[in-house]
């Protein structure tokens, strides 16, 4: 892929606090931004108030006329979205389908981008000996508007016992191929020039042949990035045992969501976690996100950890062409997270500031 | 459901050993059966030649009138089956779907139940501040007739760039009901009484719903049993920082695959994890096996951990009736572990010399 021109001047962006901690982080992550932010790029922002809290007042989850506007942005800076668990008004998969799932297809995130690395600072549930064995640095790319995520699927006599309920997986060569493709082009670019094809062949035959032949047809155009193949279920224990074998990881939606929370809890936690819903095509906005939700039990206490947030904001810089600023803001992390201590307690913004102040010098 | 009456006298035990590894731990596990067993239950056993091998030879994965002998067995131990990786001549998929799931389909193994237990001596990839919150030991029922694994599904256009494959999850009322009241009384008879449902139900709208239409309304039938909901992302963060959390987990056929390796992950590797494709009904026989496949790279060399075989082999005795034969194998494992050294290289038939004769007395 072509070098991305850096974008000057104004950048719109919309920003979608969302629920729960999703505006004290995003509030953090805004404030490192305009700090990192080479002085030429202005930030426009928009607010978008989506999430639980409007529709439960409104009914409203995401109006055609606001997804268009959003449509319209540079970029897009999400917090999170979800309300309380079990709330007998928010129906399972209300926001989820037709939100945040929404945006990622509508706005054709085809690359979900996760990177996982574990910071010296960063608290690991990993044993000595498996951190020993060497630094964790790896991406998963994540097909984003495929797969067992399409919605696809329905159900039939609900709520009697011959009911039966169908999920379809639905894999398209264009869908496949295209990720992949984005995968290897990442992998040629990072030292190690290793990618990981993750799924299930062996019994998902019909998806898993799909992946595997476009794989081996677009890795004779890469004979530079070395390949390999894992199963989903062999790669819990790899990440476990020996995850610094992987340096990228390219799968599906499902099973990219379910490693992708393996390796942020590896990592230190899906605290640390950032995560962007990228269009490389550059069709829509790409969205930049944490990994984690919107934890409703610490919402307004001002104690969640906006670190994945900051870093969702450095994977936007990126993405807008300016590899040295969002350098600045992991440069600036990795400080913060080598001086944390187990029993400090900050506060959200005192993060944001302290990371803040580190990026401006 | 009710107690069940053991089997005495003679006992008809299909044996698969099957391909690399699999022979030499079977005859461990066949060595400690005979061992443990009850003096009045006599094993008759048949040697099935299935697997890979049988496959490249001959081009049968499992004759109709094999499949109908072993329908007329009281119980089935198999070794592990699968061919060298990448192995042109055995396409993905073959002997899993041919072999493996066929038996599980065609004998209604709806419950696939995967004990994990951090055994003291056992290594384990997870740090000392998460081991020290206390002791690991919960079970996964993984539903085994349903979900992503029917072989539902196909792929048009194969091959060109128009290509679209599908998998399809068939969840039905009748399949999730079953494996719910299953869980539930094995929930009930632990001490914690602990069911936890796993699923992705907010993105898996269709196949969720029923799955937690049922979950809860089996709930009102156990009172006395707790109950609890995780996401299966979430659930890879509660498996590396609190796995103490879990006391018996119910889930769907993919969603428990990739639970159970990560469980076997965390309580000491595949080597040790043993698992039951059961039918409760007992229409058919119920078959036990080791998690881990057919390691062909250490195949021949009698180097391989038979535990998980002979672990596999206890839940098949408890199966049969005879739960204090199986606590028998399960405490001289026990024994065994604790003295297990790191440096120590014991060959296969040696580990299960050793427990043998623990068993004995
Ligand atoms: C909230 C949910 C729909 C989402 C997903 O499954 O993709 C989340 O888990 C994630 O990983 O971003
Ligand atoms: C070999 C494969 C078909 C099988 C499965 O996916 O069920 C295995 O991984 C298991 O867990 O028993």
């Amino acid at each position: 892929s072509a070098a991305v021109p850096a974008t000057s001047g104004a950048v719109n962006l919309a920003v979608v606090p969302g629920d729960g901690i999703g505006p004290e982080v995003t509030a953090e992550a805004l404030k490192v931004l305009e700090v990192a932010a080479p002085a030429d790029l202005k930030f426009e922002r928009t607010t978008y108030d989506l999430g639980a809290e409007r529709y439960l007042a409104t009914g409203e989850v995401l109006p055609d006329a606001v997804l268009e506007e959003i449509r319209g942005q540079d970029a897009i800076l999400l917090g999170a979205v979800g309300g309380k668990p079990n709330d007998p008004n928010l129906p399972p998969g209300i926001l989820e389908r037709g939100l945040l799932l929404r945006l990622r297809f509508e706005l054709d995130h085809y690359v979900n981008l996760r990177p996982s690395r574990l910071f010296p600072g960063a608290a690991s549930p990993l044993s000595e000996a498996v951190l020993g064995k060497g630094e964790i640095d790896f991406v998963v790319v994540r097909e984003g508007t495929e797969g067992p995520y399409t919605g696809n699927g329905g159900a039939l006599r609900v709520g009697t016992p011959a009911e039966v309920a169908t999920e379809v997986s639905v894999n398209t060569a264009f869908g496949v191929e295209r990720v992949i493709r984005d995968a290897f082009a990442r992998a040629r670019k990072r030292p190690r020039k290793k990618l990981t094809l993750v799924h299930k062949t062996n019994v998902l035959v019909n998806a898993g042949a799909v992946w595997w032949r476009l794989f081996e047809e677009i890795a004779a155009e890469f004979p530079d990035v070395t390949t390999d193949y894992s199963h989903i279920d062999a790669v819990m224990i790899y990440l476990t045992t020996d995850p610094q074998r992987f340096d990228v990881i390219v799968t599906d939606n499902l099973f990219g969501d379910i490693v992708t929370d393996l390796a942020a809890a590896i990592t230190g936690g899906i605290g640390l976690a950032a995560s962007g819903n990228v269009n490389p095509d550059r069709t829509a906005p790409s969205m930049f996100e944490p990994v984690h939700g919107s934890a409703p039990d610490i919402a307004g206490q001002q104690v969640a950890d906006p670190t994945a947030a900051i870093l969702s904001g450095a994977l936007l810089l990126d993405h807008l062409g300016h590899p040295d600023a969002a350098a600045k803001i992991e440069a600036a992390v990795l400080a913060d997270l080598a001086e944390r201590t187990p029993d400090q307690a900050r506060r959200t913004p005192e993060v944001g500031d302290a990371i803040a102040a580190r990026v401006a010098g």
